[in-house]
């Protein structure tokens, strides 16, 4: 029998938790509610599942919701027992349970006669009933999913010194405490006593926490008496706090990290000490900014967006493989219906939200959640419809914000980029409807991609550029070429080979076309580069690019970089005003994982896997890469690949000058020095090879 | 300069308190959830309104929110004030004020140098604004809009006596405490000492109190020790109380009797002492059920339906005239998007809406009300649309429960009454568009009106019978005629004066047709034969209906009654569900109004109105009737009639022999014994006339 689970309305839990966590984003204390709607939670749910017995049931119900049950067709009212318990009459009906609570999140756990969890539904009527939402996760009878929570442990400082700060525009002195590197948490103040304030301000840099009066976050303490311990009101993002007290004393600074207790599954080590510190502090970016969801960022905004969300999902399944934080973002990200507006307001933040909700299939394998989120998607994908023109193009409408990337471009009028993210929401629609049943659907969905992409290239390609151009408005055609819709052609492979090498060549390798603005695009950018092989370029890239912030000091990468900015701490006109901690920074964990161990899924969910390690010029690579059924294990040096995959069966391409050699393994030879060498699942399989 | 205001997002406010209402209905301690969802408010809201200013502006923000307020354009961020104010600067541009509240209703009240109410807007993202909610009377900063409650006073009972129930099966002794009246309040035990428990069974009826294993309502208060007063956990709906202690002692009951503090305006006497304790119980009745919102009845749904509300309301126009109430009550019962449900899932309630709303402009003239709910009402015209067929047609759909009245009727198919309901909601929205400047959709909902009630006649009307037959469906035409398509059709003026004549001695007076089976469908009934005149029909089922009620001991009056009934408790399969004080048991008080004392708007608001005062067999009559402007007080006997309208001028139609005199007043002589008589304001205006 399976284990009783905590079931919800479907997407409430992540609607409920988002709210929370959205809103704990200040501006020097002043809240900063996102600018799109927040979506609550139902209040009022029944719970139901088919009930067939031949005697007579009892089950308890675990709740904090004022709750009626019974069983339709046999006991519409069931009063409870004297313990709580409800004894349910024999017969066949359906089982369901009333739940209200006005506050929070209504949820329930049944067990006994009747267990809750895959299978049961949930409406806010009495039909039409949806799948209930549950995670496998939440089992516990005693700790509702309302109890969710980070962890939090005590961490010291690294380092304290006297300094000075500019407040209100006077010289003042105060305490800086070092952490060391990009944190997140909880500071406290111990053994405190005085009449007047603490002040703590935060910086992600030294210049930042010296600057009280434009440091973007700050905390103060009233205090008026003494107090063993004082913390401050909320968790920040900082390396550095400088302290100020104003009629108050203090004996030390007490500070709990708080974290997402995640398993460490994905690893990478190389024979380059710089790349392995770069992978490291990627990782270390990724872990600060997953959180209950995927975040941007952790000074600042610490809001979930479509498009970075998207991104470090895709991080996640080489490194975490967290299934729970996609689903939570996935629900948090769609809006409850009516969808009045795109996903963050920005057309391409709902594009790759079709995008992340493919990959977590790919990677996963999971149908179950695209068959309880499936309506939700189609909701967004109507709306996206119900914007588009009849051609489908996609312009932005009142209300939309085409952002693509922090660069100078031509937003107006209907971008090549747009087109083209759509066209893969649409083909991902086709595929999900096709996998959930939903043939129909899926004969719409797969005909109007294939509509749109060919109105795309008829419009947008130029050939004597060899390009997709940038756009098309009232103001003609603008013949720019830019990266974008050029990258995303090659990634979602929606061009023959013919143009993705002269897109390679033209836009992506192009000096004269304009670079990217952020780490953000550099990861589709790149991903684009590894569909069409150029692993060396990518290596350049990442050794340049991030090692470039690793020898400013970076401790954790950032939300915009680039080689000639001369201010590396100034943004949206504050000077203190970027990131220092972003998760579209982290992309070295994912493309290292994807092209140099190399693995991805054959078939989705890694039924079998691919692996097609490169070593570019390096001596070795090693590093494991998790599935859904164990992790895939690879060390590669100039004269041997191995592989052990825990149990999944795959095959590993190998580029070698003479037939290779595995112990018992089998080998074909695909031609052009290229070989495939089937693995056995638990079986380490050592390939020798020749280099070419 | 106004008062200032507290303000909301449009509706909020009433559903935050209707769900708390909705949820107060259980049947022996169980909950029982409404069926229909249940829609929550918004968490977020932005609240803006112009800001233009030479000078500094202080501004005093009362809320329980967590806020962020700015001018846009000027500042996005104002840090709040050592006090807590906010001074803003100099400048022209939008101020806002960001509000988060994650429980409850997000609201704030501004003062100082702008001033929140009207002309504020709401949105839950940046864009679109909509008007923000409000009422006149909630302008008390130390007291948000959550803060609303009904009043309660002590009230003693009237007497009590040892008597016998039978309880569990077994013969029980306890005490029964007679209130001498339907009431509705919370029961305290006084002084209780014991270790067991103590049992308050309810009834609206003796017989219902006396049967603990089967009243509709029970509290059970556990007790272990003493106290000096035990509230029972809700309050009920009964006229009798039976009280069973269990190991537990108590010295005396005490009742807190809870009412919402309502202005007695409306009033009626008359010589018929029987018609006055009929006016007396029915304005008791509704007064009982108007509460937070216009409630169905009192001791089981406690429920808004759109229906009963719809009455309620009427009658709320000849005795109370309040406007909150009805349009707390028109909020609570609009779905917000997306719609997915008819009103209480009954077409005829989501038609009845649109009347309801239509009659509140008539009745009170506020078309800032009317401005403010005009999106919401279209999304609720265009979910019936959606629902209908190409020739309008209504039928009921997945989900859709046909109402109409509780008796044997066909349903299935489409039902004469349901299209007649749908053309007066078409026609109304095109009215309320007209007077929105929604000048495309005015003509779009008045065309479909006509257009709709042509198909009516053309497929429903039977030149034979005289009368509208009952429906159409795969079963071919019902040929039965009933009641409700005839009634609606003069009640709302749809068919000319000859078919009008033809319904009332064909359907109405005809007592081969099907009676309809509640004091609901009676009141409707009753208005349609007032609209075609026959006044002593009206006088005489009131009589004998309502009388009828009194003469069985009614206090107040009921859900559902006929002649011929035995058992008057019974309802629903259950010994005691029906209710015995139900909202729609209460018509006398508009019928008596309207069409005895004779008052109704001349033109929208009362900006004038006609009287049209009737005697029947009575010596007197004599009462007043409330309007925005004041009230307007008739009196009237065999000799004359005498007439104050405080501050509204209007004409009274006199019937009279000869011509009837009144000083000072001009009189038009209308033909066919009928005059008009011109009433000026404020001055008193005795005609003297000659009946007839």
């Amino acid at each position: 029998m399976n284990k009783p689970l905590w079931i919800w309305y479907p997407g409430d839990f992540e609607k409920w938790l988002q709210e929370q966590v959205l809103m704990r984003r200040d501006f020097r204390r002043v809240i900063q509610p996102p600018f799109w709607r927040l979506d609550s939670c139902y209040h009022k749910i029944r719970f139901s599942c088919p009930y067939s017995s031949a005697s007579a049931q009892k089950v308890t119900i675990h709740t904090s919701a004022e709750i009626a049950a019974g069983v339709l067709g046999i006991a519409n009212v069931i009063e409870p027992n004297e313990d709580g318990t409800y004894t349910l009459p024999p017969g066949k009906g359906r089982f369901f349970v009333d739940a209200y609570q006005p506050e929070g999140l209504p949820a329930i756990l049944v067990e006994g006669g009747l267990v809750s969890g895959r299978g049961w539904d949930a409406s806010v009527t009495e039909h039409p009933e949806v799948p209930a939402g549950c995670y496998q996760t939440f089992d516990d009878p005693s700790s509702p999913p309302t109890a969710f929570a980070l962890r939090q442990v005590p961490m010291p400082y690294r380092s304290v010194k006297d300094a000075e700060g500019i407040f209100r525009g006077k010289k003042v002195k105060g305490r800086l405490f070092d952490f060391g590197k990009e944190t997140f948490g909880l500071l406290s103040f111990r053994n405190v006593s005085g009449n007047g304030r603490l002040y703590a301000f935060y910086g992600e840099s030294m210049e930042e926490a010296l600057a009280p009066d434009h440091c973007e976050t700050f905390d103060l303490c009233e205090v008026n008496g003494s107090a063993a311990s004082m913390p401050v009101s909320r968790t920040r993002a900082f390396r550095y706090v400088f302290i100020l007290e104003d009629g108050v004393g203090f004996e030390d600074l007490a500070y709990a990290y708080e974290y997402l207790p995640l398993r460490y599954r994905g690893t990478f080590k190389s024979s380059d000490e710089k790349l392995n510190r770069i992978w490291e502090t990627a990782l270390y970016t990724l872990h600060l900014n997953t959180r209950e969801f995927f975040l941007d960022g952790l000074k600042r905004d610490r809001w979930i967006w479509g498009g970075d969300a998207y991104q470090s999902a895709l991080m996640n399944y080489y490194s975490f493989f967290d299934r729970d934080i996609c689903k939570r973002t996935l629900y948090a990200l769609c809006p409850k219906p009516p969808i009045e507006r795109h996903i963050n307001h920005i057309p391409d933040y709902t594009f790759y939200w079709f995008a992340t909700l493919y990959d977590y299939y790919y990677f996963t394998g999971d149908l179950d959640f695209i068959t309880e989120i499936y309506d939700r998607a189609k909701a967004l994908l109507s709306f996206s419809l119900s914007r588009s023109e009849d051609n489908l193009f996609v312009y932005a409408k009142e209300g939309d914000w085409i952002f693509v990337d922090w660069a100078d471009m031509e937003k107006d009028g209907a971008l090549s980029v747009e087109q083209i993210l759509f066209v893969h929401a649409l083909k991902v629609m086709g595929i999900m409807a096709g996998l959930t049943g939903h043939t129909e659907d899926e004969g719409t969905y797969t005909a109007m991609a294939g509509r749109l992409m060919q109105a795309v290239e008829a419009t947008f390609w130029d050939e004597s550029k060899g390009a997709f151009i940038h756009s098309i408005g009232d103001y003609g055609r603008c013949e720019t070429v830019t990266r974008y819709a050029n990258m995303f052609a090659l990634m979602y492979d929606l061009v023959d080979s013919d143009k993705k090498d002269s897109i390679a060549v033209n836009v992506i390798k192009n000096p004269a076309v304009q670079e990217v603005g952020t780490p953000y695009a550099r990861f589709y950018e790149l991903d684009a580069i590894g569909t069409v092989g150029d692993k060396d370029y990518i290596l350049r890239e990442i050794r340049s690019y991030w090692g470039g912030m690793l020898d400013l000091g970076a401790t954790s990468f950032w939300e915009k970089f680039s080689y000639d900015e001369t201010d590396h701490y100034e943004m949206y006109g504050r000077p203190f005003g970027k990131s220092l901690c972003h998760a579209w920074g982290a992309s070295p964990v994912y493309l290292l994982g994807k092209y140099f161990l190399g693995v991805t899924p054959a078939e989705a969910g890694y039924a079998s896997f691919t692996a097609c390690p490169y070593l570019g010029d390096l001596s070795f690579i090693e590093g494991s890469v998790p599935t859904p059924g164990g992790n895939i294990s690879i060390r590669m040096d100039r004269a041997a690949i191995t592989v052990t995959a825990e149990n999944i069966p795959g095959h590993v391409l190998v580029r070698s000058k003479a037939i290779p050699s595995a112990a018992g393994a089998e080998i074909e030879d695909l031609g052009g020095n290229l070989y495939s060498v089937a693995v056995t699942p638990a079986v380490p399989c050592k390939i020798s090879y020749t280099p070419v």
